[in-house]
């Protein structure tokens, strides 16, 4: 179970090509050797219409990301997912990063395998 | 405090019955035996107009919940808890989940309670 | 990096001057003494039009701001913090409050140093 949370600032909407974000995010969980299995990969993303930065004086836009999984890999693991997922995070907003006000930000966070539940048929499609 | 967030996927908007999910989410907290006080029962449904699942190749949908409880509670009463508010989940989705894809998973995170502030006026509804 | 969400409940929305709220609550993190850079300060609010609170039979509303700050702050800095944006939340609904149901709520929650990622020329910014 790998959930990726996308929350990024309505100034940058025109600009993020967000389908495309979600998709290459997708892809780059998918390469990590089987660490997540693809069925279980979610990443969404949700539009911030009211948000402030810093001092509110300019105009700032942000992106944040959070990355959920489930407990049990180990550091290593933990580090290469979550750099594999920023550098497509720093890859796709370097040209609105080198001309605007812009923070990226991500966060790793694990689950507590004891504390969730699932049910999920899309697991048999790639069992196949 | 209990909070329980859904996010779902707007594929499933015209079937979903957000409303009624919610009540019977909220009325399977009221049922666990005073665990939860009733004016503290919060739920909330979050539409995802953006996302992709697994490799985005085909209409996939997904139900993610959050399930927040204040810290307290033992490690039956938790399991009990999260077990309940599933059951609910999947049968809500029961007819979804047999016609097309659909992955429903929840996750139940403790507040530390060091850290969290409250002021409710909807408790003393409740105690009269 | 201090983020900071909001939640409310769209009855609120016409006296709840979103806006507002979220230039006062960073004005809170900014005082607190140099201990979050003012160019990692984000805050945003999300409007929530399905919910249900209790046993759904008023017309309840609530406003849940989730606080998340990096690690490394004390147990009485991470208090002041708390009680600083919690008093700007009382402040800004004390008239709502007063009038009708609602339920004000906070949540602190410290990143795992180990798990975050950023690149953000905000901050450049305020260092000149």
């Amino acid at each position: 179970m790998a959930h990726l949370i996308y929350e990024y600032t309505a100034n940058l909407a025109s600009e993020a090509d967000i389908a495309g974000l979600l998709l290459k995010s997708n892809r780059a969980l998918i390469a990590q050797s089987g660490l997540f299995p693809v069925g279980g990969i979610r990443s969404r993303a949700i539009r911030l219409d009211d948000w402030c930065m810093a001092d509110g004086e300019a105009d700032y836009g942000f992106v944040h990301a959070t990355l959920k999984i489930g407990a049990g890999r180990n550091k290593g693991e933990r580090q290469a997912t979550g750099d594999a997922v920023f550098a497509v995070i720093m890859e796709h907003f370097a040209g609105l990063y080198s001309r605007r006000y812009l923070a990226l930000s991500m966060e790793l966070y694990e689950f507590d395998e004891a504390g969730t539940w699932k049910h999920n048929n899309v697991h048999a499609k790639f069992r196949r």
